[in-house]
């Protein structure tokens, strides 16, 4: 995938997103993998209206979330969060990350805060999961501003098979192989939220 | 009806209850009769994001679900929902059948696991039943990745003149004579039971 | 206004009810007035989805809600409803007329069945009431078939100034003096509704 | 900027905003700063559908809110809280002001008529606050139809840092630099009521 058509399919997908609701004000980011070894992603830009992207609102970063040297637009800054999405890329292998404010997700992790166990659910399905006898607790971690304790925060708290992390009072992060895997991923997981805050007291 | 037209109305269907919410993720299949004795359905594709179809995205199947041989892209696979909506189909001569994971109808299957009961409700009349006097229950199934278990238990619960089957922490089936009509009858249905869940404590 | 400008304008405003879920399957009906003495009313036609409907989509009803002889398209069928249309704007001397299935409304009619109680809100201004110290009683009448039995229960309880009238268990009709003033005036008791739910226990 | 821009923009924003529900009827008025020394504000025209506006249902007002002499159109007419905006404006120094009736800020109102405390939420950092140990609280006011009135409410409420306002029973005023960040501070401000409203009981 070549860097424009990575922009080009972020700036889509941010703009699916933001009509959802889950990218109030400039909130939420969303990257793609380039390459391995040494990692590489696109992650939108920082700053913009994500129902307003084009595809030049991206910056290449690395296995830190840093922006790399060699980028098309050097004044375009990444999130802080593009540590988190690295972090993540790195330890899941995904190829994928999505992280918004998805409303049901961030009410659901603060009423279960250790953790939302979910079982018995078609949808689960979706996340790659069984929809039979199959428990998968979504994670949910505190809040924090530095990406090295999100990120620690993160792998201490993941296993493989669970691709989702709520950050409390903040939001979630859903990956995938792709973009088109990640947003399925998030989608099935808010409809699940919003199941499961409906129907457990 | 020819395939290419199912297609095309298949697609456009799956389009709108997409953009509803119902199918989330790849979730959710829609189908159209084609012909009888033998009876041919086509059925949306299985694994694909129902908001992005084309009529290309369509499996023809026979009595069984099963894909029949003559197809126009033998690489496409029915949903193995597939076998639910002929059993449907065969049992109550519907023309169409729409099947999605429509979070109202699932809440409702959760709170009345032995059928909701409706009556004296105007919105009736879209499910083809009357105003007034006239208890309609909606059956609800368990969950079961076996269509034919499933496929049973829609027989032994199915009452002529109740047009919608909910499973168990999964979706909800509606049908009707055509694509129209399932289309009407789904959407009534969802407003039904979030007027139910709002008034029914 | 000529049948064609009431007929596109009719189509107009039921797309956008259509959109806001207002106007399920088939469900709800929308008028304009025509002339005077004797009374004429535009009206949708029955049976239709109201997201796609055309300017051709409508038919002249007199003041008992019946279709007149000269029509553009005499196989088109007023719905029912039409009836306490003409009824309304007999009454009431309004130039249109909305029904829809307005989930928010239902709920209220069925939470406060004696009639809806609304005081001290800015909104109320929307419904060409004052926003302080006016008390404002929105009529519930019984569900019926027959219009002659909705449209006495509607004149038993119509007040002056009040230009809503919900039909429990089944939906809402709203008028003002064009339709540009009825759509707003649904629209705000929406609002209103949805506020005295969320805070009147 | 000029007035056509500012008029263009106004009716984007607005389009916006209609669409998000925030401005039902005729409902709700946005303003740009113009110019300074004296004030002079782009706001609204009153009376129109939020939805349909152009860039010339635009009246400048002046610090008090009135209308100036020198107009575009001297028949269009400022909405009256066009005088509770201007006085924002001179207060904070925004270069934006958005008024609507988001219905989770009205209800937030009611629940928390002596304002709402928020803290510990990412979100806040979309109204220019800490995401920890950063106490806000929006202010919630009587709502009055006299613009001084609730003026001098708002100063006596006002703290330096807290873009927005509550006005109870009614909607609420958000700010910014530009419209863009008025915008974004709303779209956040619901969201954080929406999740306040959820988990606060």
């Amino acid at each position: 995938m070549s860097l424009e058509q990575a922009g080009r399919a972020l700036a889509d997908e941010a703009s699916r997103f933001s009509a959802l609701g889950w990218m109030r004000g400039t909130s939420g980011n969303l990257s793609v993998r380039l390459g391995d070894e040494p990692l590489r992603l696109a992650v939108t830009a920082s700053g913009k209206d994500k129902g307003e992207l084009t595809h030049h609102d991206v910056v290449v970063v690395d296995e830190a979330g840093s922006a790399v040297a060699d980028q098309p637009d050097p004044t375009r800054r990444p999130s802080a969060e593009a540590g988190l999405h690295a972090r993540i890329a790195s330890v899941t292998g995904a190829g994928a990350i999505v992280h918004g404010h998805v409303l049901a997700t961030v009410i659901a992790g603060e009423r279960w805060p250790k953790g939302v166990v979910l079982r018995d659910l078609e949808m689960l399905k979706g996340l790659g999961r069984g929809a039979h006898d199959d428990e998968v607790t979504i994670p949910v971690v505190p809040n924090s501003q530095d990406m090295a304790v999100l990120g620690d925060a993160f792998e201490d708290s993941y296993e493989s098979g669970v691709p989702a992390l709520i950050v409390a009072r903040h939001g979630v992060y859903v990956w995938g192989e792709d973009l088109h895997q990640a947003r399925h991923r998030a989608e099935c997981l808010e409809w699940i939220l919003q199941f499961h805050l409906a129907t457990e007291q």
